[in-house]
């Protein structure tokens, strides 16, 4: 038989385990509420669209060439111009296979082993795991109620152009961070690109969340300040449509954008799901955006209930204003990577903290996602998890309803 | 304003150039022909598959996990066995974004710069740039008109052994070869496996076009005899259904395909693309490709015509037996790259033969699609290719009709 192993080179990736199935409690994976998918509503779109556009599937690109379904990127044009207040044209937009392409390709053409970049201490998992695996140097931001801590940020970019090491990128989640949830301030924006012009550091910034935001103002993205082309933006129909579909964006001027484009070299992202997203999002992108916030934000509250009830004051949290997850701190005896192992065993999946921060204070915190699990499995799982976490940590002490 | 340049390193890509339509006569990349997308049997598997499945799309990877969505690869599965004799699961089976996806999984997979891999003379462009691209050293095996001179691979297996270089894969495709059109003889194919097996070293089958074989049998898959596992396997749906439809599929031993499957972290291939797919080709594949075969093979009747008419004794070809392309040999007076830039200026678009080659040979053939052209504009673009051939190089001498 042929052995593999003999074909791989030093430092290949750990072989996959076989999928058997979700967990019982999935509390992992940005998957959304099944029944807020607006099937009928999508049904139609297709209807109509693959009638009048269909037989331009015979061509990679349809009619719009490399930068994706022309129709979907006007709607993205007038959404970011109306939602986020960034002004750009179809020609600095790309569509992308979902957020992590647009990743990929920003690394692929910025990066390379060795280089150094701006991130938020606690951060996407994805982003995380993609930069460690490129070999890069990740310098941590903490993060403030309202954002970044924009004194520990200057302090970075000062000490950084004393060492003579040029970050490659700021990497920002401003609107809903992941995982803290947090909302950069409209002052912070500000700062942020006046601090991306003074010191020439181009801003990455990830805006996959935004459409979910259900209390307060959402502030106007940074690209929206972006007067000199420093602010490269991606965000994604993963979170506000459906994660299945495979649809992503990113947005930069022209010539950023044409030094991108040549990394994606998958002849084009799938097309029917940009199609029927341009037909669906033209008319239904805003109402239905806005039912789906109201359903997460009643998940939300269904979460924070349970982690009260059955965490009582073991469980710390700022509550969600928007958006899929939740960050919860848990006292420090509690290592939640080995939370993760043994809770993992008894069918309720949640993210250690350690792999959602690069500094040591994630280790005692969990990301729980409440988009995809019913409001009965929220409460049986996040209930189970006490259990777990009390004869494992001895906390808990006491469990309501126990 | 921010300058890209300052960002970029040595070796980074050239900028794409801003996309301002195709060309009028577009002999290049693989696509379709408009009227054989099979819209109507698209919409009614969508409005089917959808109103059964489309809550799912909450979740990536639906309920079938990472390898994507099980009722296709079902399909597949079965496919495979019928058409080309193979024997595999669901479970060796992972869906891809299209076969470009599944080349650069097997590359990430097994490469790194350095390495040597063996592969056919004249090859697909996207095959051989990303391995120039990777660092890899490529060795080539001439092509004879029943597919790779087997004597000249046994002398390079031999060769590369006695300089202790283990070549990575040998990469073929049996089936149509892209882009000379061969077909390798099922006695080949068994010699192929033999030797793979004797040297240890995995073949990597890319049979993207073998379900448009219009004329003979088509000879199993080489994977089909495969006993030891040594065999990765890939095709597409871009050519069979429709080229804007991101999928294909890589088949391999779990063994080999859980090392393979890590590298996919795009979180799923687009499933609505999936689902439609697995819907309409359970009832439709079969017939679908039939007609599309002989629709196909009208085309290459016109092309093959028009170059005969056109180019007389100047363009030397082997008629077509399937897909969508034919390899035309000129005289070696004839550099076809710069063929490809003059006609392109006169909205002729051509491969031209030193893309497709990693042997010189390659710099006085051209390849041309004719999936996609309606057989109008293949007569007038052939006519008006040979106009721009015979003014720049004086050949041919005289053009019928003119």
């Amino acid at each position: 038989m042929f052995d593999v192993n003999n074909f791989l080179h030093e430092g290949s990736l750990s072989p996959a385990l076989y999928w058997k199935g979700y967990p019982k409690y999935n509390f992992i994976g940005g998957h959304n509420d099944n029944d807020c998918i607006p099937v009928t509503q999508l049904k139609e779109a297709i209807e109509k669209v693959i009638l009048k556009e269909g037989k331009t599937l015979a061509k990679y690109g349809l009619e719009s060439g490399p930068q994706g379904y022309l129709p979907l990127r006007s709607f993205i044009v007038s959404k970011l111009k109306s939602r986020a207040l960034i002004d750009c044209s179809e020609k600095e937009t790309l569509i992308v296979s979902g957020s992590l392409q647009a990743l990929d390709l920003v690394n692929q053409t910025f990066l390379k082993k060795g280089d150094t970049v701006i991130i938020e201490e606690e951060n996407y998992g994805g982003t995380i795991s993609r930069l460690k695996r490129l070999g890069i140097n990740m310098v941590g931001v903490p993060l403030e109620k309202d954002g970044m801590d924009i004194d520990a940020l200057k302090n970075i970019l000062i000490d950084l152009k004393n060492k003579r090491i040029k970050p490659r990128y700021i990497y920002t989640i401003p609107t809903i961070q992941n995982p803290t949830g947090t909302i950069m301030s409209t002052e912070k924006r500000k700062i942020l690109i006046a601090l991306s012009n003074e010191y020439g550091i181009p801003i990455f910034e990830d805006d996959c969340y935004a459409d979910l935001l259900w209390e307060g103002e959402r502030p106007p993205a940074i690209k929206s300040y972006d007067k000199n082309g420093l602010v490269i933006y991606c965000g994604s129909f993963s979170k506000s449509i459906a994660p299945a579909l495979r649809v992503g964006y990113l947005v930069a001027n022209w010539d950023v954008l044409s030094r991108i484009l040549p990394y994606k070299t998958d002849a084009g992202s799938g097309s029917l799901e940009q199609m029927v997203l341009a037909e669906f999002c033209e008319n239904n992108f805003n109402n239905h955006v806005s039912l789906l916030s109201n359903e997460l934000k009643k998940k939300s509250d269904v979460i924070c209930g349970a982690l009260d009830k059955y965490f009582g004051s073991t469980a710390e949290y700022i509550k969600p204003k928007g958006g899929i997850f939740i960050w919860v701190s848990l006292p420090d005896t509690i290592d939640t990577s080995r939370l993760y192992e043994i809770a993992l065993k008894e069918g309720v999946a949640i993210n250690p903290g350690s792999e959602w921060s690069i500094n040591p204070n994630g280790k005692n915190k969990i990301r729980l996602c409440f988009g995809n699990p019913s409001t009965l499995e929220i409460d049986s799982g996040i209930k189970l998890l006490a259990e777990i976490c009390k004869k494992e940590f001895g906390l808990p002490i006491q469990i309501a309803n126990l």
